[in-house]
């Protein structure tokens, strides 16, 4: 018996109005036996970073051929393009705003195509919500068995943005920042193990966010003394900032944005 | 392969208490072989026109004879009725308070049934559960492939609430009224291409609410500038009062219930 | 055809990062013909006891032989055991912490295992992810037919907290707390049908609750009037303090581990 095709969708809707179901409807109603997943539905209204994040950290277990798709969409109806991201792993669909940004840069991508079958898409299409009358017919379609090459014509000038990197010019004081905080508190940096390395921190390396200073290292969060911080790398390979049972957030007093600096003596 | 039947789930109940798994488990210990997908469990505590009016939006795509169970049940266990509505696209199943108003009118109803079959029902049926102990199990049959007109008696006498609807006995000055706020801040109101017509528009009309006036018309987000108010049709078949990037409720200092008045010269 | 094996969900994760994504991927990418169905991702972060009482009320109604994997745990990646319980009717995965202790007193319990068998891990195993590296794929092995006594040594020092009793030392002054106010306001309590029994309501008996007096016993919360509490034996099988239309917990202005009296005269 064939497997049941995987669909996620990651959105800024939230839970509480009717977007979320009138997109799902319109995946089941061109093929109903699919398998959808919600990766989240809160990335915060209109922020492309966050959905670009968060869809970074959320995909690379997911089974191969997954067709994730992803819509946070400020400019929905304007002239920015619906398009589908092929990749060796999996298919993106989303709008041509960023949100795919880490997938250019993580995964290796064979194609990016503009989604022009205007024949697969919902009539009239709402100029307000494309999640339901073009993306999710796309993948509707393409979980009937549709070839996701024929959805439109290749591109090769979609947007992306450059991912925050850490600063490593002085290889002293390398100054990263604060991605994400989780529902814990937890702080994600842009640092990886390429910055923050074992011998940085054997040296007597020193973390320093909003003016404190963090000299723990671990593995896990329970080596931490009540409102002590740690840093430990995370499940998404960067380094984290965290506290044990407290959000590390509210410590430090940081938000997404925040400057981190590593410094080796 | 026969298709997995589709069964949707709306409620007040929240995401953080157990009401939700142990309705889905209920139908799933009658019937395994389903898909359950959540319509929104968001709805205000007790809210039977919010429950009411995001049915009316989330539903139409949802594949032919999809079992939408909706459970907004302010008065579980007292007399009011269960029931099941059948029209020719779905069957819906949940209290008889008003929360399918906008089915009644909407769809084409083929028989309203009042829930009488107790040999279907979880025993002890709780009188403050009947999501778990009544409309899941019967949902679970029905999937199950009970015949939907079997489990009750029809009835003629089910409640309906009027839907608010634009009072154009003016036809210089509409009032209609904000039914709906959404995640975003947007305010969809009662209006329709009925009330507010182009040709209005072009003759100059003028859109007030709480002493603001909208003159701009349009048909996505984007178009505004930031903190400019904007009206568009929205993916509802409403007119919706919103703004590029921030909440047009707060811009307005509004909420559901406020006037809405389509003015023409 | 073999029905879809079912496994749900219950964690502190919240839906907005990519916690709950990842885990379900990572059961997909072992076996991907699963259903799985969230429990709650709301449970207070860390709060290990509101996830056990969780469980408690959730699972009762699951088809036999559901996998329920539920991940509250703080001290993920210290020396505290992943482990599997295995119950007349369900398997349990999850951190030896507690988060079982209702299920040790309420289910047969067939054997309890220490989950040893890494080579169903995903590695390398993320000290502060085990749903994703350990739990997940353990699931997905099983659901894939793995003989679940196979992945790992069976234990009998599992960790398992008293689940708070009432206090009916005195059998005219029973003492007794709320364990937990749902969504609504509603005060669960632990006072079964063996303390506040039918005549001892009919003796007059009083529910006293941070200085108010409850007297109004029930079956649903439509008998209570507006701003009136009354008690009733909720669906979870335990005495709930209620208010029709208002959150009971805001009039009594109580939270869980509050002290409830039912004295007798």
């Amino acid at each position: 018996m064939a497997k049941r095709p995987i669909v996620t969708l990651m959105t800024d809707f939230g839970t509480s109005d009717h977007f979320v179901a009138a997109t799902k409807a319109s995946i089941l109603n061109i093929h109903q036996e699919v398998d959808i997943v919600d990766l989240t539905h809160e990335i915060p209204a209109h922020d492309v970073f966050a959905g670009a994040f968060t869809l970074r950290n959320a995909i690379s277990l997911f089974p191969r051929f997954t067709l994730h798709v992803a819509v946070v969409d400020p400019t929905v109806g304007s002239a920015r393009r619906p398009i589908l991201v092929m990749t060796d792993n999996f298919n993106f669909l989303g709008p041509d705003n960023g949100l795919f940004s880490y997938i250019y840069q993580d995964e290796t991508v064979n194609r990016v195509l503009h989604v022009t079958a205007q024949h697969y898409f919902r009539h009239p299409v709402c100029p307000t919500f494309h999640a339901r009358d073009i993306f999710a017919p796309i993948a509707g379609y393409i979980c009937k068995g549709v070839d996701p090459r024929k959805v439109g014509d290749e591109i090769s000038d979609y947007v992306r943005f450059d991912t925050p990197k850490p600063n490593a010019s002085d290889p002293k004081m390398i100054r990263g920042a604060i991605l994400h905080v989780d529902r814990f508190g937890n702080c994600f940096t842009n640092f990886t193990k390429n910055e923050v390395t074992l011998e940085g921190i054997r040296a007597g390396g020193r973390l320093i966010v909003n003016n404190r200073e963090i000299t723990k290292f671990g593995t896990h969060y329970a080596e931490a003394q009540p409102n002590e911080l740690m840093a430990l790398f995370s499940s998404t390979g960067l380094l984290e900032i965290a506290a044990a049972k407290v959000p590390a957030a509210n410590l430090l007093q940081v938000r997404r944005g925040v400057e981190v600096v590593f410094a080796i003596p």
